[in-house]
């Protein structure tokens, strides 16, 4: 094949369906095991050209896409693959750089360093943390809380809200650490007068949990964990891009004093899958976590390596797509988005709030509202149904005090108020219909 | 910016880069902390064109590269980003598809089953095995050794060889298993005779180790788990690409046994960074370990989700870069290229015996020879240095039975037989000035 040629092709491709990502069905219109039979189940014997894997992208598989890329993708929570990120992803492959030691790469290590100082600076975190890029939030949580381990020996418990995310529950399975759940108060923020930190090793607290987007009291429990001595990890994976406007830096009032944080540029920052930035002001406990390379044997080497920091071995160079979208949006290019989608979720929620035929279940502190059609769960849950199967705008769910809660999460770049209003549209003809 | 005009800058950048990747010394010679004072210290306040950041890729990260996509580079693995996956990573962050659950990418999840499918039988894996992809074989051991784990409460020992990749202590670590390590013999491959399973959940038997790309005698300790009831996790992260052909399938008796095995197509088979794919025919112990929906629930369920079965609940659609590597290469297409690979370490292996001055310290299997110049440890560390110093060629070291030895890995898909003749030249014209 020829880089060049078939390189146009695919670029095309990218291009023409970013261009005509709103025609298609946000959520696949599939069934299960129906892509998979339409593919062969033996691979070829010889080589095919380039064009047979994009006509078979086309016919093959785009039926069974969920596009997260669409504007009108409003579950979970909305993520964006910008311009300089998805062409940050094709040098980030021309040049497969290995990071398994600071030689294998150098400029993949320091710019990952650099990147990282960068994007703590735009939220406003503390200088002189030290950061490196995980795959996900999962990994992220997951590393954070074995460092977390390492520092309190003997200490078993990681304590959390109920509202913290499942990756914390399966974090504390894997390091078979006992997770205590600490209840909410009403607008879904652990409640600190429960939090209870005997025996724990760390707390792990939520600036925008997954369900409603709730802030957990940060100072408070930091102040709790610094007294007992337990490691603090701030999950801010989703709300964290929030932090680059001043005006909304309240919500991560203590988030100074955590042990290790985490942020997703890949959900709200515009870098494509995958991304997720951890900074820590211990790194020296990471590094007795996870390096192999004894004390006394550290003098002679170059540098220490950012897998001496973590688990796996080895990294892509997945710092040169933060750069990329770092640059070619700048700090006022972020905010401008944050704020456009924060204006759009305010004014989907005033729409909300202006009709007695729904309520807003949750205060909406970022870009996600949490509303219902006043009456049955199952009357939700069959008018979510409809809404995704018409293809028109792709919605969530999730639970709150025991209700059938739909959450309408903003947050891909492309979106504008024409989708917003395309989604109350849509849920309003299909609550009509019920 | 412009998708279509600043894509065409960036992949004539790629192709640009690859048409002179022979040009740049192969190993970085840069100091540590050069390329991160050659970057401004603060994110911009504006947004830049993408051409900038294309420039500074040039100007400020190139000397800081070493280049895996150098056909002369022949440091611990060869990798190559070949043309099919680097066009297929760019398909990928356009798409953008965020594999959490089935529906959320229908054809993420049924893809990467179907390639998986797909590589088991083009390697001669036994069919039925459930598989998926991790990041890299340090993820896919640590999930291996958890579900081990957990199919074997109470049994807290891992058992490997002394040759085993650092990645199984890594998860040992993590696990908190104890880590028994068995000897091997003067061909490096474990000593099924000094076999310890007295304890033990899992064994892990290493298909081409790191050092020697020594085979373990797998039927024998596959024998010896499935009386003890001990899981075996097959390592074959390297030489696994090699059961692509026929002629090298006994190398890999027994690893059909396996409760386990680990591949990484990321290493010689193509595929950017990062793809490490993970059978198993127990999957319901992964997802015993793994899942956290209770059985109880999974009736109503459309269909597993593939984070069920690992650690990590987001996943990118890297089974398109699989995918389009495999077809665009074909069965026939990769047998050429690993035929080529073995031929060129044969005939090195060949210069080498010849050459009075050198011996070769190990077994050759596959396409990494070990090897060293007659004399003191020290002459070939200095000779290694003055090597790499070169620019010409990368080489990286290892240690066998306590001396200091070289190895050539040749995996490059670009590597030519001119490429190995410049290596011996370099190393005899450093090894003369010594």
């Amino acid at each position: 094949m020829n880089l060049r040629e078939d390189g146009r092709l695919a670029l095309d491709w990218v291009a023409s369906y970013l261009e005509r990502v709103r025609e298609f069905p946000v959520l696949a219109q599939v069934e299960p095991g129906e892509i998979r039979a339409a593919l062969p189940a033996s691979p070829p014997e010889g080589p095919e050209p380039f064009q047979a894997v994009l006509n078979d992208l086309d016919a093959v598989l785009l039926p069974g896409l969920t596009h997260s890329q669409s504007p009108r993708w409003f579950a979970y929570f909305a993520i964006t693959g910008s311009e300089p990120g998805i062409l940050a992803e094709l040098l980030i492959a021309g040049l497969n750089q290995l990071g398994i030691l600071w030689r294998s790469s150098p400029a993949l290590q320091e710019l990952e360093e650099v990147t990282l100082d960068w994007l703590a600076q735009l939220l406003g975190l503390p200088s002189g943390l030290h950061g490196h890029i995980e795959d996900t939030a999962s990994t992220s949580t997951l590393v954070a809380l074995a460092a977390a381990r390492a520092a309190n020996p003997g200490e078993r418990v990681v304590v959390c809200s109920e509202h913290a995310h499942s990756s914390v529950d399966k974090a504390a399975k894997l390091l078979e650490l006992e997770l205590r759940k600490v209840p909410g108060d009403e607008a879904f923020r652990m409640r600190p007068d429960l939090l209870d930190l005997d025996g724990a090793c760390a707390a792990v607290a939520t600036i925008g949990t997954t369900s409603s987007t709730s802030v957990d009291p940060v100072p408070e429990i930091a102040e709790r964990c610094a007294a007992a001595g337990v490691w603090l990890h701030v999950d801010a994976a989703y709300a964290g891009a929030a932090a680059v406007c001043p005006e909304l830096r309240e919500h991560f009032a203590g988030w100074e004093h955590a042990d290790s944080v985490v942020v997703n540029p890949h959900k709200w920052l515009g870098v494509p899958l995958d991304c997720s930035t951890l900074w820590t002001r211990r790194p020296e406990v990471f590094r007795d976590a996870f390096s192999l390379v004894p004390e006394y044997l550290r003098v002679g080497e170059e540098v220490a390596s950012l897998s001496e920091y973590t688990q796996v071995l080895g990294r892509r160079f997945r710092a040169l797509k933060l750069w990329a979208v770092l640059r070619c949006y700048g700090r006022s290019g972020l905010q401008e988005r944050i704020r456009e989608h924060v204006r759009l979720a305010a004014l989907f929620e005033q729409w909300v709030r202006a009709d007695d035929g729904w309520e807003v279940v949750a205060p909406r502190p970022f870009s996600t509202v949490c509303f219902r059609l006043r009456g049955s769960d199952e009357g939700n849950e069959r008018l979510l149904e409809r809404v995704n199967e018409s293809g028109e705008v792709f919605i969530s769910h999730t639970r709150l005090d025991g209700r059938y809660v739909l959450r309408l999460a903003i947050g891909n770049f492309r979106t504008t108020e024409d989708d917003i209003r395309l989604a109350w549209e849509v849920l309003n003809r299909e609550a009509a219909r019920l």
